[in-house]
């Protein structure tokens, strides 16, 4: 989609943009920020702060969803927008799907995190394989014990789905 | 692979169930436990911890990735195992790629997850499409600060890539 400067979704990009540079600037991580909205209303703001926190995890899309949550007091992000900086890498687009906003609106592409060496395009190549084809080994080993504890779990009356 | 009894791996994802088990019977969150170790020492432990954190990323293996790096003082799981006691989400896989351990042992598999109704199938069927056309509509505006920030990222000195 081309530019439509003035319109409220490409007013709250800028603003993770901005905080996208913000945490560059500052030399908190990578250069991506993330806002999420609702109503019209900023809930959290997040950037990229895997460097400075020595988190992996602590990507800008996560940190925002995380305090949106938490602001919220609840596991979902329904009726919310995620605004970010760029398009979000793969865990990011796992962690959207389990808290599951309304939409998602980005401001560059992978492409343009792949040229400045971030390697989400692994990650997309290796997902879709077998995991004891994957550049990480990972290797399965049935155990009657995991067997027993899925078969508790789905009789657990008072368990609470998310 | 059928069960190996008593070996190493054995008996460190026989721990990520029991912990998994514990996180169950606390109503911690979902039944899904996981370690990290190094040269056979537990660095870290994580239980589901999405409904009682209020938090959709405190996935057992996020928990246990968070606290690992913590420890090592580090946003990298360089010669780390992690044990699970189910084969991970797409978020998780995600974090695995971003973590980089030297390997994932598993005792249930994504299967059995979604018998209980945990849908990571919907993820990884969206994770290839297009942005505009999953579930959780994304929508790319193609903005001219967003190049900006990138070639100022590149041309960063004091960059820190990860």
């Amino acid at each position: 989609m081309e530019e439509d400067s003035g319109n409220t979704h490409t007013r709250f990009l800028r603003m993770a943009i901005a905080l996208a540079r913000e945490g560059m600037a500052s030399g908190a991580g990578g250069p991506f920020g993330a806002l999420v909205v609702r109503d019209g209303e900023i809930l959290a703001r997040g950037v990229n702060r895997v460097t400075t926190w020595l988190d992996p995890t602590a990507h800008a899309e996560i940190v925002a969803i995380r305090e949106a949550c938490d602001r919220l007091g609840h596991w979902q992000l329904e009726g919310c927008i995620l605004y970010t900086s760029c398009e979000p890498c793969p865990m990011c687009l796992g962690a959207i799907y389990w808290a599951r906003p309304s939409g998602v609106w980005f401001a560059a592409t992978r492409v343009d995190a792949a040229r400045a060496g971030f390697d989400d395009e692994l990650i997309y190549r290796e997902l879709p394989l077998a995991p004891e084809a994957r550049a990480i080994p990972m290797t399965y080993i049935h155990l009657e014990e995991a067997r027993a504890l899925w078969e508790d779990w789905e009789a657990k009356p008072d368990k609470i789905m998310y």
